[in-house]
Order: C-alpha cells, then sequence, then structure tokens
C-alpha cells in the first residue's frame, strides 16, 4: 500500500465515519424529537377541549345543518389562533341537505293480535326518504343478505316490510371488516327491496354489541327504482323481532318524515403552514367535521379533526418550524356525499398541488395502533418501502406502518400520486358508538385521545423531515 | 463430481425439501389452530359471563371475606364443569383478613373558620389501622415525594397529617410505569410520616383521571414504627385541597374503623389437564381471585380469572389434547399479602414440579398488545429466544413478544427455572377503574376481553406444542 492510497483509506474511513456519526446524531435528535412530541401532547395536549366543545356543546353535526355551519366557524377560529399558521380559508362545497324531520316511529303488531304493539328503537338511515308521516303498514319478511331477494322476489315481497338482520361478524379481529361485510344491507338494502315490490325497509344495526341503540347511517337508492323509506333498529329489538317472526306473522308500522331538500353550500376548512424548503410538497392532515346527528359526532369523525388540530398546535408549541408545507384540513360531508373531499382534490387538482402524503383521522379516539397505506399503483411500493423505514423511530411506541389503508375524504387525491395515509387506533370499540347518540365526549377517553395526536404528529414530523 | 455424490446431493436435497414441507405443514396446521382459537373465543366465547358473576354478582372478593370464599366455590364449580380437566382442587393459603368497618369519613376544615367544613371523597388503604371511629384532628401539611419528609423533619410533621400529592405522570406512555413511580406514596407514605410523629396520611388517588373516586389499594407499614392512618383521596379532592393550603393554613378531620383481625385460612382454586407427553412440564395460566372491596374487582382481577378459565374451555370445545400439563389457577391474596401465590410455590416446591412457563393476567380486560416475559438469569436469554420465534404465529394478531414482564402471584416460581410471562393489554384505562367502585363489569368491553383470553389461549398452544 502506497502513502496516498493509506492517507486516503483514512480519510475515507474518517468521512465515513463523520458521516454516520451525522447520521447517529440526526437518528438521535428525530427520536427525541419524537418524544418530546409525546410528552408535550400527553401532558399538555388541548384536543379533548377542543373534541368537548364540537362534540357536546355544540353537537351533532350533519351536513347542511346549523351546527355543522358552526363547528366550521368554530374550527376556524381556533385554527387561527396557531400563530404559525400562515393562512386559513372556508372553501366552500355543494353538499346534500337530509333532515330527519320530527316524526320517527316503527312499531310492531301480531296478526290476529289488533292491540298488541311494540315500539322499537329505530332511526332513519340517512338520505332516506320517508312515509310523510303517514302511517306505512306491512308484514315483515326476514334476509339475511341481498341475494336472498332475487331467489324470493315480487310474490313473496310484494307489499311487505323487509327486514335485514345479518349480524356483523364477531369473530373478525378487524371490526372494520366486520362492518364492512354487513353494511351493504344498509347502504343498498332499500333499492333492492324496492326492486321487487316491497313497501320499506328495516336494517338492524351495524354493531357487536347487544344494546337498545339506534346505528344510523348513509342508504343509497339506485337510479331508477323508486326510493322507499329505510330505518335501522337496534340489535336488541332485531333479535326479539326475529324470534317474533319465527313464531308469528309480524306486521311493521312505519311513520316519519325525512326530507331531502336542495343542496346548500358548505365548507371544508383548511389551515396552512408554508414549507421553508420544500413548498411544493404538501403534507396533509385531516378529519371529516360533519357527523351524523344522533349523537355528537365525538369519536365520528370529531376525534380525527382534533387529532389534526393537534398537530399544528403541538408543532406550534414544540417551535417547530416544517420543511414542507403543511395542510390540516376539517373535510365536509364525508358522511352521506363526500361533498368536500370531492372539492377539496378539485381545487388541489387546479392549482396543480401536489400532496406527498394525506392522513386521515377517520377510526375514532382510541388508543393508536399504527398507519395503513396506499396509494397510485405506478408509485406505491417505494412510498411504502420509505414509510416503513420510519419504523425504527415509531416501534417504540407500538406503532405499525403497514399497506392497506386511508380515507374516504382523502381518496379522491389519489391521482396526485402520493401516499394516502389512514391512522388506525384500536378499533374493539368503534362500532360501539358509531352514529348513535352514545357517539360524545364522555366516551372517548382523554388519554386515548392525546395519544393518538401525538401518534400522528410524529408520523407528520418524521415526512416533513425526510421526505418519502 | 462423481455419481455417489450426485446422488447423495439429490438425496439431500430431496430429505430437505421433505423435512421443509412437513415442517410447512405442521405451521400452517398451527397457524389454522390459532385462528379456530380466535373464531371460537370471539364468537362463543363465555369468559364475559362468568366475569359478569364474579364482579356483579358476587361483587368485590376482599381476602378473607365471604365474597372471596363464594367466588372459590363459584370457580371451583365452572372448572369442575369442563371434561377435559383431569382434576380441580381448593389449595388452601393462610391469608391475612383486614376489615374496612363502618365509618370512613375525611373532612376538611380552615383554620379560623370553625363552621365551614368540606367532606372528601375518600377510602381507608388496605391493611391501614384507624381512629377506632374517634375522631382525629390535625393541620395538613402537603408533600410531594417521600424523601422531602426527611429534610421537614419532626419539627414541621409533629401531630400534622401528611398529604401526599404527587400526581401521575401523564407523559409515560406505560401507564404501569406511571403507577409504578407514584405508588410510593401510597404503600409507604404513612410509616415515613409516623416516624416524625405525624398523626395521619392522607393520599393522592394514584389514577391519571381528574375525578370524584378515591383509589384504595395496599399500604405497608414499616416495622418498629408506630402504624397510623392512611387513606386515599380523589385526584378532584386532591386538587381541591393542594389549592385551599396555598391560601389557608386547613385541618383533616379523619373518622375511620377498619381493623386488622387474625389470619384465616382462604384458598387456592387449581385446576389441571394432565399433558400426554411431557406431563412434567407444567405450564400455567393463572389471575387472581381476590380484590379489593370498593367495585367489584372486574378488570382487577376478576378479568384475569376467567381469561385463564376461557382457555381451559376453549381447548376443552376445539377438542384440544395437551402434550404438557396444564394449570388453571386462580390465586387468593394478590392485593394485600400475596398468601396464595406464595402458598402454591411452597406446594409446587415440595412436590418437586417443574413449570416450564406460568402466564399471569392481571393488568386487566382490554384489548390485547402482547406478552411480557422473565426469569430466573441463569435460563432466561434462550427461553426469550425461543419464545420470540412464536412471532411469526401471533404477529398477525398484533402481538408483541418481549422481555421486562411477569406477574405477582407467579413471581415465587421464579426459583424453578420456567419462564414467567405477563399477559399485557392495552393498558390506557386501567387505572381509570384501577381499585375503584368503578371496577365494574360494565366498565368491561366483552370483544376486548374475549380477545384477551383468545391471545393467551394462542400463546399456551404454541407453548404446548412447541415447547421451549
Amino acid at each position: 500500500m502506497n502513502k496516498f492510497s493509506k492517507y486516503s483509506t483514512q480519510a475515507t474511513l474518517l468521512i465515513v465515519s463523520l458521516f454516520f456519526s451525522a447520521q447517529l446524531h440526526s437518528q438521535d435528535e428525530e427520536a427525541l424529537f419524537i418524544k418530546r412530541i409525546y410528552d408535550h401532547t400527553m401532558a399538555k395536549g388541548q384536543c379533548d377541549q377542543w373534541l368537548a366543545h364540537l362534540s357536546d356543546t355544540i353537537g351533532g353535526r350533519l351536513t347542511g345543518s346549523d351546527n355543522a355551519a358552526t363547528a366550521v366557524d368554530y374550527t376556524y377560529e381556533v385554527l387561527s389562533g396557531i400563530p404559525l399558521v400562515d393562512k386559513v380559508w372556508k372553501q366552500p362545497c355543494m353538499v346534500p341537505k337530509w333532515v330527519r324531520g320530527e316524526v320517527e316511529e316503527v312499531q310492531l303488531s301480531w296478526l290476529g293480535h289488533k292491540n298488541q304493539k311494540k315500539t322499537l328503537k329505530a332511526s332513519s338511515l340517512g338520505n332516506t326518504v320517508g312515509t310523510n308521516g303517514e302511517l306505512l303498514v306491512g308484514k315483515i319478511v326476514e334476509v339475511f343478505d341481498l341475494d336472498t331477494l332475487d331467489i324470493l322476489g315480487t310474490e313473496a315481497l310484494k307489499d311487505k316490510i323487509v327486514f335485514y338482520n345479518r349480524p356483523m361478524n364477531p369473530s373478525r379481529l378487524s371490526t372494520g371488516h366486520a362492518y364492512g361485510e354487513a353494511v351493504d344491507q344498509r347502504v343498498h338494502g332499500a333499492s333492492r327491496a324496492s326492486k321487487y315490490g316491497a313497501k320499506a325497509a328495516l336494517v338492524r344495526s351495524v354493531t357487536l354489541l347487544q344494546d337498545d341503540l339506534p346505528h344510523t347511517g348513509v342508504q343509497s337508492y339506485q337510479e331508477g327504482i323508486k326510493p322507499i323509506p329505510s330505518l335501522a333498529i337496534s340489535t336488541n329489538d332485531a333479535n326479539f323481532l326475529s324470534q317474533q317472526l319465527k313464531e308469528s306473522t309480524v306486521l311493521g308500522h312505519i311513520r316519519n318524515n325525512p326530507q331531502m331538500l336542495d343542496s346548500v353550500i358548505s365548507h371544508n376548512v383548511v389551515a396552512e403552514i408554508k414549507g421553508s424548503e420544500f413548498p411544493d410538497e404538501i403534507i396533509l392532515i385531516g378529519g371529516h367535521l360533519d357527523s351524523w346527528d344522533l349523537g355528537g359526532g365525538a369519536h365520528d369523525d370529531g376525534s380525527g379533526c382534533v387529532h389534526a388540530i393537534q398537530v399544528f398546535q403541538t408543532l406550534q408549541d414544540l417551535g417547530y418550524k416544517p420543511k414542507r408545507t403543511l395542510r390540516c384540513v376539517m373535510f365536509m360531508n364525508e358522511e352521506n356525499g363526500l361533498g368536500g373531499g370531492k372539492a377539496y382534490a378539485k381545487a388541489s387538482n387546479e392549482n396543480n398541488e401536489f400532496h406527498l402524503a394525506a392522513i386521515e383521522s377517520d377510526s375514532g379516539g382510541f388508543t393508536p395502533r399504527g398507519f395503513a397505506c396506499s396509494g397510485h399503483p405506478e408509485v406505491f411500493k417505494p412510498y411504502l418501502a420509505k414509510l416503513q423505514q420510519f419504523d425504527t423511530f415509531l416501534d417504540p411506541y407500538d406503532l405499525y406502518l403497514k399497506a392497506g389503508g386511508g380515507g374516504a375524504d382523502i381518496g379522491p387525491l389519489k391521482s396526485q400520486k402520493g401516499l394516502l395515509i389512514g391512522f388506525q387506533p384500536d378499533n374493539s370499540r368503534y362500532f360501539d358508538f358509531h352514529h348513535t347518540s352514545a357517539d360524545v365526549f364522555e366516551n372517548v377517553n382523554v388519554r386515548e385521545l392525546r395519544m393518538g395526536a401525538a401518534a400522528i404528529t410524529a408520523l407528520v414530523y418524521l415526512i416533513d423531515q425526510k421526505g418519502l
């Protein structure tokens, strides 16, 4: 070995070792910053206060309602109060305005026992038509899936009330999957029944609990088929009705008066912190501001909204200046139309924006388990691989990073070829409260809510620091 | 290459490939059986029914109480009803009998305002002496840690009531760690205060919640120091008192009459399924049957008890015959003496038994996160490595396997040099209910409880199949 090469080797070693030491130093700094994010959020998080206001003071925020408008103003104000935020705006979007009406009544009677009646715990499904306050009466036919209707046909179904009673599968580890397998009855049940001349549909509430709460949610009419009333009944009532049908002919008596009014203008709320180095790479954090009206929309999705605001507040409190542009978005109308998500993506595309990552929190305020992502097939794999390099930082917080998630509101951003990320908290109890009167602040655990905000902030920080 | 070596290579390849195919086949079977365990437990688990009976029908099961004896009989009956079980026995153990008494009163008054009083939400700590129903009055001195007392000394503390008010650290990700950091005030506070002549101790409830529930729990007197009364007060009352002390001299008025009676005989309940291949290798699954008396001991530790019974019931239902001997143990007296755990280990050692693995569930009925283990230093590392090979089976269920856990009741088995394993569910809400009147069945989520039982059954199955 000559002298030069010797020095050269030493120099290389020195450079390499400096490089690794710098890298290590940077890794230490990043790990430390994530610890600060957690410490701060757990001890000083404000997300629970915002959530209490959204879900209990304002209350249910049905798209197009006064409450939804109040929530727009409220979150606009909260976001405007964070000095790090460069601008906040209300982004207009057209949304449907469905109103529940004042009457909502389902009773059972038994053929041959005229005076015996039982009132069920029921709730009109979102976007449903009603009986205009008139009494609708029909024999009840129980089915467990949509395809059975094709077999039963008009003869068995004409003028009947179809009762969908397939429970969620309790063996599914992911309650989201169990929900997905059962929710077709709620979403498509009415039109499938109407096709064969049925008068109305009753749907077993989509939940794993045996309880007395009706779970509402959107239902969707098929074009060209006469819309008929569609209502959820509680699982206890569904079990009762099913038992009665084994022994008797049971009649349903339905009276309600929901209405789909003309569409109205509503708003997403968007707050932005301009990136210092890569302002054209947007990292979005969002939840949806609208909710169903039966409860306070605490888990669905007040939690997601306040998670997103807390990300900004925590970065503010820790004096962090992002390299990339951060957007905090309160989407409107996720529940029954996606008007907000579509309007956001449309405006973004018109401005030739690029969302490097969009993170949605819409699975409740429970203990964080991790993040699951999806994206355009052309770019997804390398993104996922890059994301999974963050494992070393997030594993100490028991957070996974995997494929297979996203969010309804951020879905329309897929064509921008960034990464779509769904925050995944523990899902055991989500459908206990989902779309019911029990979805109120009291049923959110403050510590779990703050942990969720900390987890999302940590991920935003890593993407901002390291890119994708 | 000669002909022989060629054939030999081919033969080797064949053998290797057969070996791997057999291994793969076995792996598939094991993964499938774990799926069956989960499916069955989630859909048909009975642990919630047993827990409702233990916590709500029987109620709090303070060591030495009638309820504790009833719970011994009840679980003995349930375990005797599982045909797979070869024998069930009640194992005697001596336990302390502490009784709360009928009077339990803490009031505040303000120096110079004789008639102004405020009653606090308070609860005598376990094993504490009381005032024999007499009124004890003293000025209150607030401290935040035990060592401060050494600085304050007799001059400042004589005849005072010492008020320990260090909160749990909300930034700790593990609530167990946060509890561990704060609980010294409850366990050792009274004796430390008495050492300097204090009359009594009031302790901030060891919980992260701000609420009105006093959290009881054991306290322990130091030998040779006069025992003084020690009571927990709710965190809301602790905050109130702390605020008052900033402005005024506040007096405490304490009246209670708990008593430590003579020790009595109680029982562990032990059920055994004899192993078919390795009967001398015992796998224990247990929880503790005793609880505090304020609530129903639902999370602490009715959940652990019914987890353990469910393991046996599930194996029964699935027709599984274990290779190793399985023991299901309901330990007595974990809360204030560990009489049951010590008696079990003593009897086991006298019979020259070997517990290959002992799994304790004593962290509540929440969503499972994983298992953490410990053991004798001579043997721990290889055990841990072997256990972590099960990761491939448990990872799909989001369960980790790591070092650092165990359980109070199984601790005395350490000298047998097997593996001690603590079941670790999500810990966010454990200390919300811990040792309070809110630790009742209503606050246990059935799905989460069953998932815990499924997770433990899966681990028991793997250890039984593969050894350690």
